[in-house]
């Protein structure tokens, strides 16, 4: 199975606090990186894990808020001065464009590779990538200023084709697309073997969605449902409920019944407030709900 | 005397490299911070070093390259997370306000206090701030967009009063401010005494002049007299000068150089190249023209 994981850069929600970086995610599909938000210092978190800065072709930001975006001019520049030739794919808010344009004009910067902005809508779904084996799809979140959260979803995989049985038949090689496909085979007398006899069912595909910040939104969970993995932002605890209604973000409690109602496998929980030095009680809180549930943690990758 | 002191908050030129952030700088007179550049990842810096922020009143920006000025937008936005009343002075290039509005509007931001621009020049010197007890000016440099430096300069201190003299010619306490200032003492029968009986020559005021990335500038040394510390950068050593000269930065070599001819006190050399790992060979380089250069380290904080 091929790898398909997130590596938190940063858990913070608005401020930086001690090792908890402000709000970066980089999702790994089979070797092929996707950043999800780009808050301050992202650049760096990525130097120190080690991650080569060149595999990453796709930035999504969810919205923009500051915390969520303010290391993006940062990235650019520094692929820009590591002699990046390959698309940068950029997908959000139209603003980011303009900003991102204006701080390049000001130090009189002509990159060194292009830029491809893509543009995602605060109201309704959107498939916004595609390649053989996922899609991504943005979908809104309810917060102070149009927001999406990310599906990384992968396709079916082929049927799995159990190789004795197809040479006990003769099926030769070059039948196997079509036999991977579903389709049956059919001998030169004209006779049927069926694909169920030739192949075997393949694994299901996973899903991971990224639920950035936002009020708790039922509607959401029963559009994306059997995630393996769920992403929600948690950057406060039940007892802060109302502060978090009037900033339009969610509980840990409520990040937990997302995840129930979405009938995830399992819970990432991040973007915490700096007034919560330790996160435990929020784990707690949320595990009451759905007890597999995660804290994100700067540096840690999760297998989705 | 005074507290008169700069603390590196970053050393490292374009890019962040392990434990060298993006140029920043803050320096203390007398428990007043400015901070001089504002790379990206500044407020975290200023986060590990336990700076209070909000003690920051002045913020000057040299020139708009991004590693001197992408973490001014997060510093700005954090002020106001924190709930800023005062304002908040910034110096720099005109197309600082545009770009630091256009990301508040695009987060509906509306800042909790108030920033006041001040636009400098890259053209000639300009007294950009100025109170009862130091100067700064701002002055070209030669780098391949509008770039300043800035000169911290303390005014003279008042003249020191010889209390003992004082007391034998029976001056009042209510003529000290006419003595400090150099005047002399008239007695009821219209005799004199001297300013100089009465008082000790001050400690003669200090300065200090932050040279941000330029080349080598000869010119310039020699209108900056005599400072007790001066910041230069030093981004490559001599073996790179052809390059250094291409991008119209400094050698370690030309820094001390610009130090000596300059007649400074002490040098500070900063903004190094991500190649080199291992700095002493710059420091080296730099001491054979001026023994007394210290190397920028973040974190670190040098006496003017």
């Amino acid at each position: 199975m091929r790898d398909f994981s997130v590596t938190i850069l940063g858990s913070s929600a608005a401020l930086p606090y001690k090792n908890r970086n402000l709000t970066s995610q980089l999702v790994n599909y089979a070797g092929q990186l996707f950043l999800v938000d780009c808050g301050e210092g992202t650049q760096i978190q990525l130097m120190k894990l080690k991650v080569r800065f060149m595999r990453i072709h796709h930035v999504f930001i969810s919205h923009l808020h500051g915390d969520h975006f303010y290391g993006l001019i940062g990235l650019v520049s520094t692929l820009h001065l590591l002699g990046r030739k390959d698309d940068l794919h950029i997908y959000g808010p139209a603003a980011l464009e303009p900003i991102v344009s204006l701080q390049l004009e000001a130090s009189l910067t002509s990159l060194s590779y292009r830029i491809i902005y893509h543009l995602t809508s605060g109201e309704e779904n959107e498939l916004i990538y595609e390649d053989e084996r996922i899609t991504i799809t943005s979908f809104p979140m309810v917060h102070r200023i149009p927001t999406t959260g990310f599906l990384f979803a992968e396709k079916k995989y082929p049927r799995h084709i159990n190789l004795e049985t197809a040479e006990k038949y003769g099926v030769p090689y070059t039948a196997f697309n079509e036999l991977k496909a579903g389709n049956d085979y059919f001998l030169e007398d004209g006779s049927v073997i069926a694909n169920s006899l030739l192949t075997d069912e393949p694994v299901p595909p996973r899903s991971y969605a990224v639920c950035s910040d936002s009020l708790y939104n039922e509607e959401l969970a029963y559009r994306i449902p059997g995630c393996n993995l769920v992403y929600h932002e948690a950057t406060f605890m039940s007892d802060m409920a109302e502060v978090a209604k009037a900033k339009m973000h969610s509980t840990a409690a409520e990040a937990a019944l997302f995840a129930k109602k979405a009938g995830a496998g399992k819970l990432l929980i991040g973007h915490f407030s700096a007034r919560y030095d330790n996160l435990l009680p929020l784990l707690e809180e949320a595990r009451l709900v759905f007890p597999e549930t995660y804290l994100a943690e700067d540096g840690k990758t999760y297998q989705v």
